[in-house]
Formats: C-alpha cells, structure tokens, sequence
C-alpha cells in the first residue's frame, strides 16, 4: 500500500473542498448573513489540515487499483467529515452526525434529508446553496474533476480512479487521453446544468432556479421548500421532469449527438431507460385515474405520475405530491424503479439499467443453457458480445449489493420501526434516491432514526454512490495487511 | 417436440395420481364419511384420461432436455388440476381456483391456505388427510419416484427428468444408476417420515401424528388445527422443531451418515445452514426477551423462536406463535429466512443455502477480480472448485427468479392491499414457505385475494418447487414453434 501518495491526494483534495466553500460564502455575503462565518471556518480548517496532509516526498507515484479504491472512497468519507462541519458551526444543524447524514447525502446526490419542511424553510440561504452544491458536486464525482486538471498521480494510472468513481458496468473512453474525456463529460455537465438554469428563472428567484438546477443535475434532489417543487407552477414542474430525464441518461449519448453520431448515441440501454419510463408513466397515471379516491384528473394524473416516475427512476427525489397516499399498485412501481436507477455513466444512481438488461440477458441465456447444453451463446448489446468478464462483474455487483442491502436492513430493524419504512428508507439510500415510503414517505425524514442507523445509512449511501467496492475494499481487513 | 411421450407419460402420471387417492379413501372409509365418494369419482376420472393418453404408440422413446421440462411443468401442472377435484366435489371448497390454490399449495410443499382456521377444523378427515398427503407427494417429487420404478423413456435420458424436478443447484450421483439412487433418497425420506409418526403419536392421535409428520416431511405446513401447531404440547413442538431442521438438510447428507461417511456429509452447506439457523435463534430470543410488551420469558422465547425459526427456513410455514405480532428486527430475520430457504435436495424450498453460499462467493471474488484484475481464481466449495457452468447456472437463476418476483409484485398489486402483505404473500408462496405477514400472517389466509392473484400465486408456486425453468420452457413460446 502507497500510503504516502494516498496521504497527499487526500490532502488536496481538502485543499480543492475549501474551494468550494467560496459559492456559499458568496450567497451569504449578498444576503448578509452571520452563518458565512461557518463557512469562512471551515475554509481554514480544510485548508490547514489539507496542507498538513499534503508536505512530505511521495518516493513513488505509482497507482494501483488497490489504493485508487481506497483514494475514492477516502476522499468522499473526508470530504463528508469536512463538509458537514458549517452545518454544525452554524447551530442550525447542531448533532454532528445529522450534519454528516446531510452531507452524505448531498455529495452522494441521495437527497435524504433529516430536516423537516419548517426547518428547510428557516435555513439561512448560504447553508441551503451548500446544500445543493454538494449534489452539483457529487454528481459527477469530484476527484475524477480534480485529477482531470491536476495531474497528481504518474501517468496513466488515473484511469483506476475514473474506473472505481464512475457508475455503471464500464467505462467506455470517449477520447484518447483520459483528461480529455472527464473535460469533454463536465463540460456537458456544467453546460446542462445551465440550460436547466435559464429555463426555469423566468419562473422563479434566481436562488431557487439555481439551487434546484444543482439538485436535478446530480440527480440529488434536496429541496429548498417545505413542499419540495409542489408549490412551483406547472411549467416549471415540466422542465425539471425533463431535465430529470435527461440527466439520467449516459452522458456519453449527449457527446455522440454533439459529434453528430445519433445512431450510436440511441443505445440499448437509453432505449430500455425510455420505454421503462413511458410503460411507468401510463400504468400510473391509470391507475390513479380509475381509483375514484384519488380524484385525479388525467392531465394532473399525467403530470404528477411523469414528475415522480422520472424523480425516482433518475433517483433524484423530488416531490409534487406524497405518492405514499397513492394506491399499491403505483407505490409498488415507484419502489421498482428506485431499483432499476438511471443509465450507466449519468449522475442517477439504483442498480442502473444497463446491469438490468445484462440480467434480463443472463437469465435469457441461462434457459437457453438449460435447453440445449452444449450450445455456447455469447449474450450481446448494441451488437456487440458483452465479455464475460463484464456478465461476471455485474453478477458479483449484484451479490454484493443483496448481502450489503439485507444486513444493512437487518442492522436498522433493530430499532423496531415497521418494515415497509425500512426496507424503502434502505431502497432510498443505497439506491441514492431521497424519499421512501410511510414515516420517510415526502412528507416525513430521517431525523426519527437513531444515530446507529443513521451511520448505516451513511455508508449505504456511500456504498450506492460509489458502486459498492470502493467502500468493500476501504473496510476490509486485509486492504490494510502488510 | 416429441409429443408421443409427453403425452404418453403424462398419462402414467395421472394413473399414479389415482393410486395416491387410496389413502384418503381408506381414511374416510375408517371415519364413514360421504366425502370419500368425492375421491372415487377423482379415481374414476384419472384413470379414464390417463388411459386415454396412455394409448397410442410411441416410435421414438428418446427423451430431451427440453421434453424433460415440458414433462415435468405439465405433470405438476395436471396433477395439481385432478387433485383439487375432490375438495370441489366434496363441496368443502366449492370454488375451482381456491381448490386449485389449495391443491398446488399442498404439492409445491408452500402450504399457504385459503382456508380460514374454522373451516380447516370443520373439514372432513379424508380432505385433511389428502391435504397433508400432497405435502408428501410434492416434497420428494412424484415424477422421479414413479420413473425410478417404471422405466417409460428410453435409457439413461431419465436423468434430464431428474435434474429438472430436483432442487438445487446440481444433482450428485449417490449411486451409479439414477433408478438406485432416487430408491435410497425415498426410503430415507420414508423412514424419516416413519419416526417422526413414531415419535408423535406418543402425544397426539394417530390422525394427527400423521399428518403432522407428512406436513413436516414435504416441508409443507398445512396443519389440522386452526392455530397450527400452537395447541400441541411442548414435547411434540420440540419434535416437529427437530424434524422440520432435519428434513432442510440435503438428503445426500443422511445416506453417507448411512455409510459411515460422516466427514463427507459434514458439508459447507449444512454447515452454514446450522449456523444460520442457531444465530437466527439467538437473535430473535434476545430480541424477544428484551422487548417488554412480548412478555416472554427466556425458556418460551427460545422454544417459540426456534419452533418459528424451523419453520420458516425449512420453507415448512407451521406456527405456535403469531408471529406478526412481533418486534421488528424479529420480523426481518423471518423475512430473510424465506429467501436463504433450506439446502439443495431436501424437500425444502427458498433459493437454497449452496446457492446463497456461491453468492457470497462470488461477491467477494469480484471484489478480489477488481483489486487483482490479472489474477484469476475459481471458487471452491468442500475443497472442490465450482465450475463456471454452475457459478454462472447460479446467477442466471437469481436474475430469472428476481424477474419472475418483481413481475409477480407488480401483477398482485392491482389488487391494492398493503405492500407488506403482498411483498410477504409472495416472498411465501414462490420460496414455498406458506404464512407470511400482516393479512397473511399465521394466523390470516390467502381467501380474500381475487382469483387473478391466486392464479398468479399458484404459477409462483410452481415457479418455486420447479425451480424456475420447467416453468418458463413450458410457457416459453419458443418451445412450441416447429
């Protein structure tokens, strides 16, 4: 283990974090606010202790995967550590562990909040914009953003960082040098968020237009509203489904387009991600037109069905209504989606459809195997064979994630709240979604959980955000043997 | 397609099926009861339309792997549609899909009931009694027990019918013919059954001890007493505990205990199921004991929770205790249990402990692949490396079961009843283990579902004992093309 070049890159990324405190610092200085100071703290804080870390020789850069894992998920635990403190400087998130459940959730883009509504509404501007930068942040992944203009790390080794941060089964490059690529993917990102921003100020204060968009970009989905976006007018509820939508689709399929190459941008897995879309949409929006207590009409049932179908598949976790109130039928669907996710490569988190499809594919192949046993059939997508290497790794991911679901969702039942808020409180966080159902339904939180939980959903959500190894690797016992 | 022989053998088994109607013949003749004319007319009607099928010549008695399935999703199929007659006839469950429900309910060993505790005590003996008894048929298999002694297909093909019917990920050849070793697998089995009545009937009547032991046997669970098991002495609830774990273990294990072979049948499955099933007990007693509002004291705790325990493992679905009724971490662990299920070739259902073990194994075989790309090491079980066929057999089966359950969870949900039900009605009927939460906790039943679900429970049902793909190659459309 190269513990020196861990050591330094941890320290820089301290040093970039404190960088991102100048937007809050911002906000509270045009609306004059005294919690800046949490921030102007914290600043010092992160940029002394990130100097401490990052003095000293690194003999060698060499980086193998081993220390990328532990890189990754290092400096998300650190950033989260930092992150939190102007929550608690400030009092007005004063139990350290609430402020890093928060901030988890934010870099994560989860988007479960221990706050209720009143509490968000009383929340000083600057904390509400950190808030919602840490989504912006975390959606795409900050080292991947820091090693692409920073060049820690000897030669081509980052691509084990790009490859342990980034979603989905593979990492496809786009261009020859890595740098490129991560530039090419934040530029479609920032621009994105942009577009998002201008559509919905003529709608809204230029704060609100600005946090939400960070909050869709990262596919988080922190609110800034006691009602999350039910009190924002129709249009705007439409712009933000379809930068939902967007922003959950394979960044590299907006690249293709840019470049021209629509037919390999229309892939089988954005195709899929559509269909489960629209297939969702309109079974909800019947069923909630045929149950007479619902009182729906179908352009309000379209609406607010298509808000919270691409809110939970694209994991963000918005709200324009409490489909907890909603019949089984829709609540069982939208539970579906939390773990279906978004695409490979977007910021959307869940399982993601591209492993579904090898699933689906998988069991296909399987029956067949069972047919006709001597009969070698190589599963493939978008015409090409997927290796059996990838059909291993999404196997194994899947283990991993059932194991890590199901003693998680043991350890959080032993504080006796009933199933249903457990299992979806779980489905939430470790899916990077937000909401749940019953007591974590939109209109309640997780402050209710004790700090155990809390801890345990803290690392579900960093195990969700970072695709379950890097957080394996971090924890287990013989990463850390001679 | 060989039609000639499917046709042919499902003739056979109907024929079967009208010899397996003789004990509830004889029972209700010892009771003088009305209803065993029921079963006469059952008799009469099998062996009219097995002879009918059984005509005809057979030119080519070869017999494929896909035949095998189609055999034996039929012959399950058919026997469960003759089966349920009686229960119509008789007028005791005048509605065909609750018979049906019931009957299928009884052969896949699931033990789920629409039949509320009333009317189970007001059922006349010899319907008791072949409910219990299907128990038994389904639990070992009625296909391999009749091919072991009617040699009706040609040659050693018999063994695709073997591994289609056996649970489990592979089928180990005890004895170099299959006809040998399906004859050990029942007289163990038998002579399991045998001291198990052996042991009851000390304490109950013969009646009782009987079916209570075919129940057991089968891993079924259908009781005779409207609260199950709970008004038993603790003496015979300590037997059945004792006999419920030992028909969850692989029956491979008992015949080379038989041959002095005791380090061989020490599996890593039985000993990872034993562990499960003492920490399991361990958890929930001390939950129980330290959740005042049970009042349980230690003694009953640990007696209910390993009654309970045992029960939900070995997929067997008995109570003596509402278990609905406790903490929720306690719950959990029940729900968790459905899904390990008990090991491969026993008579129990669930996804079965080998398979969870290669799970495990895989996971973390992923996570060492990750951190040693270049490195490649199979998994090993009882010292012998697990072929990639089955790893992957193994993983196109949980994808396809997955599928299968978020389908059916889907389907049932129309309905609108609560997601606990649902998610535990179904997490009971495919993993064959019969109670589950809510409205359908021990001490509720299956009737108030519509007959669309029951019929989806029943294919779940199959879906679970026949382990998946006889099921989909039967309804695959493929299988029926030219």
């Amino acid at each position: 283990m190269n513990f020196a070049i861990i050591k330094r890159t941890l320290g820089w990324i301290l040093i970039f974090e404190a960088l991102f405190f100048v937007l809050p610092i911002i906000t509270g200085l045009i609306y004059q606010e005294t919690q800046t100071w949490a921030f102007v703290w914290t600043v010092l804080i992160c940029l002394g202790v990130g100097s401490l870390l990052v003095i000293g020789k690194v003999k060698n850069p060499a980086l193998y995967a081993k220390e990328g894992f532990v890189i990754v998920a290092g400096s998300w635990i650190l950033m989260s550590l930092f992150g939190a403190l102007p929550f608690v400087f400030s009092g007005e998130i004063p139990s350290y562990v609430d402020a890093l459940f928060e901030t988890v959730s934010g870099f994560t883009t989860t988007g479960s909040s221990i706050l209720s509504g009143e509490q968000i509404e009383n929340m000083s501007k600057c904390l509400l914009m950190w808030r919602s930068f840490t989504h912006w942040i975390g959606g795409m992944g900050v080292l991947v953003f820091i090693l692409a203009f920073l060049p820690l790390c000897g030669g081509g080794n980052n691509i084990n960082l790009l490859r342990a941060e980034s979603p989905g089964p593979s990492v496809s490059k786009l261009l020859p040098k890595m740098r490129s690529t991560a530039g090419v993917l934040y530029i479609i990102y920032a621009m994105l968020t942009v577009i998002q921003v201008i559509f919905l100020v003529f709608d809204m204060p230029l704060f609100d237009a600005i946090t939400t968009s960070f909050a869709t970009a990262g596919t988080g989905g922190f609110g800034i509203r006691a009602d999350s976006c039910a009190s924002y007018s129709v249009y705007s509820q439409i712009v933000v489904t379809v930068f939902m939508v967007l922003f959950s689709i394979n960044f590299t399929s907006f690249f293709l387009v840019i470049r021209g190459r629509f037919k390999e941008a229309w892939t089988a897995e954005v195709r899929a991600f559509l269909t489960i879309v629209i297939v969702a949409i309109t079974l909800i929006s019947i069923n909630l037109c045929l149950t007479p207590i619902m009182n729906y009409g179908v352009g309000t049932a379209i609406k607010d069905s298509a808000f919270s179908v691409a809110s939970i598949i694209s994991t963000t976790g918005f709200a324009v209504t409490d489909f907890n109130t909603w019949p089984a039928f829709s609540k069982t669907i939208l539970v579906l989606l939390m773990f279906v996710g978004a695409c490979a490569g977007s910021t959307g988190g869940g399982l993601k459809v591209s492993r579904w499809i090898i699933f689906c594919k998988g069991a296909n192949a399987e029956m067949r195997h069972v047919l006709h046993p001597k009969q070698v059939k190589k599963i493939t997508m978008d015409n090409r064979v997927v290796e059996h290497e990838v059909v291993r790794g999404v196997n194994g991911y899947l283990s991993a994630y059932i194991l890590i679901f199901l003693a998680s969702l043991l350890l959080i039942s032993i504080e006796g709240h009933d199933l249903i808020t457990n299992f979806t409180a779980l489905a939430a966080t470790i899916n990077n979604v937000g909401p749940g159902l019953n007591l974590v339904g939109p209109s309640g939180n997780f402050s209710f959980f004790g700090d155990f939980s809390k801890i345990v959903f803290v690392f579900d959500m960093l195990v969700g955000r970072l695709e379950i190894f890097p957080m394996l690797v971090l924890f287990s016992p013989s990463t850390w043997k001679k």
